[in-house]
């Protein structure tokens, strides 16, 4: 019966559409906190474009032009979305000179849309880049935006992002197609050598002052602890030592008592240390970032 | 003509769907805060479930492992979403350790995802249980997750909740039945004897610096003061006086001049004491929980 | 065939209801924080009304009962949104007392649910009053919220606001008709006289201490300062001088060196002083609001 035959052509209609790129997600990043109205003018924007995209945060608290952290907290989040999801990033210190503003597309299916200045350190090297265009701001800026230099965040990248994502423009209608690099910051990748790992302090967990490093559970298995092991460590801030210690090698925080340091992997299985139920950055006023680094071993 | 007739079974189809229990909402607590992505990971998890689902945030700002408030917030607040709504709490200091993962239907028809920790213990009392589920792990937890032991709020709780949101698993297959009843935080209840009532200070009203007590109104009305009487009150911390003072029953914070102490039933219809225009909390240096209690009466 | 025409029809159907005033999205703004349930709790009302909603924050961090900076938000950010877009803004030190609930609608097309406290003083200017109604509490409240007096954000205003912007109520069932007039807070206009700007310092820019004036890019084009040029300018609070000093007038932050002063254009096209990488509003100590004024001229 033709009715039927209609409605599966629809819904196999829907299903290419679903099965297709994009998704009608954006979730957005930025350091612009949410004591103002500029976050919510970006979605404002975004809904102008198409009502039908589903817009999440990332978080807005990155501390102010900050872009090691912004690309950390990218690398950290963007893989548990759905492929196709577009990500808006916008940490900005050279917003209105001469940095690039581009939409990366990672080899895992996901883009993200901000200006090139190291925010993609971690994700390119993480996730891959299958392709990185240039938004072409002749066609992929607010209408009624050309007087304003400075808001960037709102006029080009969420417009553009908003879409991409509902596919009002394909990916290639972004703009030109560039080379497959983007500008990295440096930093000191984690080894294994001589029965020492060293790493970065990528970050911290915030909320509750953990110390989170680079190392991943791969190079943690080649010094290889068993649970409740003691793992002997050293913290240092631009090569200074400014800690030592030891703790044990534990599946949960409950392993060990309350105020007492415990070296896990957390939730992105990355070595990291803590104290139970109490932060252990702020008790030996720890760091992040490329200056802080650590030495792990068994003694 | 049949093409009106199977959109009739359509619409009723759709009329059936949102007349059963759930309801593709979701709402998340945790006392994660908004700084880093694991918020935004969770909801992450819940798109890839299902694009439909609508995401709402309870707070994220429940101090660091504090149960007692992340169960007073969702006691404060559930009622007021419809029926069917799937509520994830993860105030969690004993992730990893033996503590239950449960789901509980009240019998006001709300599900909340929650270690079994005394996160229940307002919502239990308050709207009561209709059934208990452990939730199985083998089928509930996200595929990819197997060696982080440590985020079970992305990996099973959240993961579950949209699942049962969005019916891709019924109530039932949240896993076993479990006796109804959870652990609950032991804590002094108001009373109403020789003419004065008796209470706990629940929670402040953040923002303000409010005191707010679990006294309700049907207990104030055994005290039945009139608008404009005078209360006396005094606040304890461990059963010692820290506070004594008196304060008109007011209808609304305009009844008393700026900076002057009101007593007056919350927007919970609970009574509780304010400065207008100033922080009482602050000024007089009240905390909150079980540990601190008041004592009102007139003269 | 009769198949396709009906989705014709059933198409021109959804084409015209989107066509229409309000578009199914409301916008919060409170001094709630969110830190408790509040806010929460108002978009669960919210559901309640219509779960085809979709709802924003503009912010929830206006400081306690700033009526000033509220209505500023307002206008920073209202026109982002489609038109027939549905905002509540609650900061209302008067709840309880006399000052009456009312729906504006702008000569733009948005609504705007408020106490009429002051807090459309910037809107109404900016964007024009089309009409204004008073919020008929006999119909356009929660039923079971008799008894409380203090909570009309959840009770009333998200209630009315979620009832019209999905159509259950349209703009005249809000209540009747009122003179179009809102209460206005003062301040001193934006002026050009003898070579010299005068204005207020609406607000910061609180993530960088940026400081926002009232002095529009046409007011600034009478001045006529081309990149480059240098800008002499005095901040005053309460008429007195606080701070005299000069700054390059310039198309980006990276046109001066870090911690340099400059003077440019912000996202909403108005003058505006700031330090690149640095808080202008700490490093001087400027606040803002109608006790705060700049004067700015060429040498």
């Amino acid at each position: 019966m033709s009715l039927f035959r209609s409605f599966t052509l629809l819904l196999l209609l829907f299903s290419f559409n679903r099965a297709s790129a994009q998704n009608n997600i954006i979730v957005l990043q930025t350091d612009f906190g949410l004591k103002d109205g500029a976050v919510s003018a970006m979605k404002g924007v975004a809904m102008g474009v198409s009502p039908g995209l589903k817009i999440f945060d990332l978080t807005h608290e990155i501390p102010n032009y900050n872009i090691w952290e912004a690309s950390y907290r990218l690398y950290q989040t963007i893989n548990y979305y759905p492929k196709g999801t577009v990500f808006v990033s916008v940490v900005d210190p050279g917003v209105g000179t001469s940095r690039k503003s581009i939409v990366l597309k990672t080899k895992t299916g996901q883009f993200i849309v901000t200006p090139d200045n190291g925010t993609l350190t971690h994700v390119a090297e993480a996730f891959g880049i299958a392709e990185v265009r240039e938004i072409d701001e002749a066609v992929n800026r607010r209408k009624e935006s050309g007087k304003s230099y400075t808001f960037h965040g709102r006029d080009v990248y969420v417009y553009t992002a908003a879409r991409l994502a509902s596919k009002v423009i394909t990916y290639q209608q972004v703009g030109k197609l560039l080379p497959k690099q983007v500008v990295m910051i440096p930093y000191q990748r984690s080894t294994f050598m001589n029965g020492v790992l060293k790493g970065t302090i990528d970050v911290h967990d915030v909320q509750y002052g953990n110390i989170w490093t680079d190392i991943n559970d791969d190079l943690v298995a080649k010094l290889n602890p068993k649970f409740g092991d003691i793992l002997h460590f050293k913290i240092f801030n631009k090569g200074k030592q400014v800690y030592g210690g030891e703790a044990p090698y534990s599946r949960t925080f409950g392993d060990v008592p309350e105020g007492k340091p415990l070296a896990y992997l957390n939730s992105l299985l990355q070595l990291s240390f803590a104290l139970n139920m109490g932060s252990f950055a702020d008790t030996y006023k720890i760091g992040s970032g490329s200056d802080w680094s650590v030495e792990v071993y068994k003694k």
